[in-house]
This record gives structure tokens, sequence and C-alpha cells, in this order.
């Protein structure tokens, strides 16, 4: 197997910026990237959580130019490059492996349902051929609540006999736990990610990879506690506070309610914009969400001066 | 509202030609268009069974632009260009409505689950405005059970109240005539497409505008016969066979088998491939469709000449 570090610890799918018109505001994003970064978090933009399939490819590739030309650190970098055609696929993950970034995360093309494994295979195996890059490492994105196409052991187990450098990791968003410990203890060296920083503590001490979680956009700090401190004895009350913020963080639709917390505490209001079909907090939600952030005395520091 | 005639009639969701480096075939699906014109099949090209997510939005304006030089005439396509990402839909369906295509077939974007009607008017509403053409007509893509967001009948008259004349139609593939029904007593004018022939004949008694179907790729005049003779007295008969024949293929996954049938009855075994994450029939599963269809006295005639 080719060196290469595989990529570890808490990392964030970025919220995207919008200016007025909607169109991607990257110095923006470079900002709230480098403030990321200063939190220990690593960067997993065009995730979910990024809005990143209400992006084209090209605004994806400008996002990407803008971070790494303004001095973001690719390898830190783990930009979600999975599309539902293989050309678009293809073009984002070759570009960003060219870019050096440190992996990609790569959701099964979506749009039909009901596919066999032979077919994923199929796909990945057409990227990763296509893309042709020794440098490529990709983490796998299992999302079935949401992408509704599912990746199974027996499919992670082919692509990592077939492709054992191109094939570094997952990212487990199923909030499954039977599910991560079986990829945990069934594939050794394998990077498994959970999708929830609720899973963390737990996957640490099964020999995990760390976290891609939602909240890390605005906790990054108290998430990488947990990371760093994962066999001190107080971890689980560590643990125990951090679902404890994500349960209040869940009663709001998460995206808009992310970025309304970017929005207040970097003092920029544009940042609460979102892109259809998704749709921003209603007043009375934004006043819900920003009473319960003061009130537990919740800070994003350094991010106003960022 | 604008003058200009809906479409009606049967339209196929015209499959996808690819070459053996999986690239769009163009002349072979200019071809394969001319060909069911000549069946009265209007062309629904980019739609589910065309592979049209799998295309890239480069790839399907290159082959609209080749139809449209080749001749096939535009006034009877309604290209799917309904994506994911706001400026991919934006593009396409710019690009057909400037090429004179007759309508545009529109999915919702389809990523995100669970979202709101507010968000759904959103992103249709700000693709008509950033379109801007007076000549766009949109039919609405209902197909849950693939893109698990459907479109309900509140959104549709929000829509046809902002839009008028920008809202056309819809193809309704929920199977669920109960839903169909619903569209056609509540709102008069609005062309209503069942996604299968199954429904053709309750859908034209019901004041319906036709059918765009997988099997109108390989049997379009059958179809077009019971479209042409919905008031005879014999026309349950006739749809009785379309059934019969629906039931026939629905043994074999529908896409790879729709393009197995071309290859052999155009001569062109190329016509078989599919991209991933679709695979082609088994070998087993070829035998048994050819004796199926040879064993039916099944003709594509013409098409091997076209």
């Amino acid at each position: 197997m080719t060196e290469t570090r595989k990529m570890s610890g808490v990392l964030a799918p970025v919220v995207t910026p919008f200016r007025a018109d909607l169109g991607p505001d990257a110095p923006r994003l470079v900002r709230q990237c480098r403030w990321l970064l200063s939190q220990n978090c690593g960067l997993a933009v065009f995730g979910t959580n990024s809005e990143a399939n209400s992006l084209s490819v090209d605004e994806k590739i400008e996002l990407l130019d803008a971070l790494v030309d303004g001095g973001v650190d690719a390898a830190r970098m783990m930009p979600g490059t999975g599309a539902c055609a293989l050309p678009d696929t293809v073009r984002l993950t070759a570009h960003a492996a060219r870019r050096g970034c440190g992996g990609v995360l790569m959701l099964p093309p979506f749009y039909y349902k009901g596919v066999s494994d032979e077919g994923l295979f199929r796909s990945y195996s057409e990227v990763i051929q296509r893309v042709g890059d020794a440098r490529l490492r990709i983490y796998l994105y299992h999302i079935p609540q949401v992408a509704q196409v599912p990746i199974g052991l027996s499919l992670i187990e082919r692509l990592l006999n077939a492709y054992p450098d191109a094939i570094a990791g997952i990212k487990d968003s199923s909030g499954d736990w039977a599910n991560t410990e079986a990829m945990l203890n069934r594939f050794p060296g394998f990077a498994v990610f959970t999708g929830s920083e609720a899973l963390l503590l737990g996957n640490m001490r099964g020999g995990g990879a760390g976290c891609i979680s939602a909240t890390a956009n605005i906790s990054p700090a108290a998430i990488h506690d947990v990371f760093v401190n994962w066999r001190s004895p107080d971890a689980q009350a560590r643990q125990d506070k951090l679902n404890e913020f994500r349960q209040a963080m869940q009663k709001f639709p998460m995206i808009p309610a992310l970025k309304q917390a970017v929005a207040r505490y970097s003092g920029h209001d544009g940042w609460a914009r979102v892109r259809p079909p998704l749709v921003e907090l209603t007043e009375a939600q934004k006043a819900e969400l920003l009473a319960e952030l003061t009130a537990r005395g919740f800070a994003m520091p350094g991010l106003a001066a960022a």
C-alpha cells in the first residue's frame, strides 16, 4: 500500500455561504474554513450539510480552487465529490486529487433506488480508473436515510480487495452503531468516521478515525475535546455534554439552524441564506434558537474577527 | 395565457445509446428519435428510462443540439431538465426553451428528503424566473418511488396560480390512479400524462393528455393506437393488450430490457450498454427476454433500416 497517512479527527461538513443572488460566496467560505482549522477541525466541504448537491460541479471547483489558492491546507480537506452522473463525479474527484486534498467523501450515485452491489461496484470502479491518480483516497459515504442507496459490508469488502489504496475509509451516517461496529471489526485499518458526534466516543474506543458531524460547524472545540481525550476517565462525561448540545440543536432544521448560528456569531446576516429546496428558519425558530444558545453561554471564539 | 398548444399523445422516455467508452452516441440517438417520431411517438428524452441523471448537463446539451441540428422536431420534444442543483436545472431548461422544445419535464431537486412545499415552490419559481423565457412550458415530474420527493396537489395549485403560462402539466408516475384523477378533476386544462400506459385509457376518459411510458420505446404503435382510439367500443380490449405486454416486460429490469430489445431489433449490440449504477441483463435474462418477444411475434418495424 502506498504510504499515505489516512485522515482522522473531527471534520465539519462545512456550511456554504451564499450571496444575495444565491451564488456561492467564496471569500467567506475561505474565512470560515480558516476559522474551523484554528479549532482543530478538518474540512469535509461539499457534504450534505454544505448543500453540496444544490451546487453545480463548476461552482464546487471554483470554491475548491478558492480554498486551496487561499492557503487552506488541502491535506485537511475531504470534499464531497459523489454525484448521480459518472462524468460529474470523475471531474470533481480528479480535481480534488490534483489539488492535493487529503481525501474525498463519495456518495454512491443516488437517483436510481434498489440498484445492485455490482452496479455500485462498477460506479466506484469507473471513477477510480478514470481519475487514474495514485494520490486518490476515497472515503465512502453511507447515508441511507438521505441518499436511499446504502453501502453495505459486502460492497466495501469487494472495493477494498480491488482497490486497497484508493478505498481509505467511510463516513457512516446511518446512526446505526451495530453497522459502524461491524465495519470496525471486519475491516482493520479502514478509517471509519461516524456521521454524528453522538457516536464519537464509542467509535474511538472501537478503533475508529473520528467523526464528520453537522454540529462541528459551530461547536468544533467541544467535539475535538472528546476526540483527543477519549481515553481520559471523564470521557463519558464529556461525551454526555456533546449529546446534550446535539439534542438541543435537533429541535431545529439542522442546516438552516447551523447557518443562523454562524450568521449570529460571525456578525454577517447573509450566512443565514440557503438554496432551494431548503428554507431558512422562521422568525420564531430563529428567536428560539438564539435564545437557547444565549442561555447556554454559547460562543464561537474568534469567528467574528476571522 | 400565451397561445401555445400543449403537448399530448404518447411519448417515450427515450433510452440513451452509449459507445464502448460509455460516452453518449449522439448519431444513434438521432436515428432512434426519428424512428420514434415515425411511429407517432413524442420524445421525452432525458427521462428516468434515459439514464438522464447518469449524464452530465454538458452531455445532455450536446445530445439536444445533435437532435435539433439533426432535424428532429423540437416541438415534439419534452426533455427532462430537473436536477438537484438549481444552476444545472436552469442551464439545461434555458437551453431547451431556446432550442424550441415543446416542453420540459422537470423533476424536483431530489437529494434532500422531507423538504417543504415552500422549498419546492421556491425551486420551481427560481428556475422559471432565471430562465426568463416566455416560451418555457414545464411539465412537473411526480415520481415519488424514485425521486422520493413527491409533488402534491397544493404545490401544483400554488405553482399554477403563480405561473399559469409556464406550468403546463404533469407526468404522474406514481401509478396511483386516485392521484391522477384528483389532478384531472381539480385542475381543468392542466395536461396530465400518466407514467404508464396501463393507465392510458382511464386518463383519456378523464380528460388527460396521454402517457409517457417506458415501453413506448419499443412498442409505440400499440400505445398510440389506444391514444387515438380511446372512444372506440373496443378500447378496453386494446388497453388489455397493452397491459398484458407491459406485465410481460416487467419480469425484467426495465431499462436494460428496453435497451436489449432495441439492440436486438436494430441489429446494433452496443444499444445494450448501460451506465453504472445500472447493469445490463444477464445472459439468462437476455435469452428469456428475446424468447418471449419472439414467441409474441414482436417487431419494431423499420427500426433496422432507420
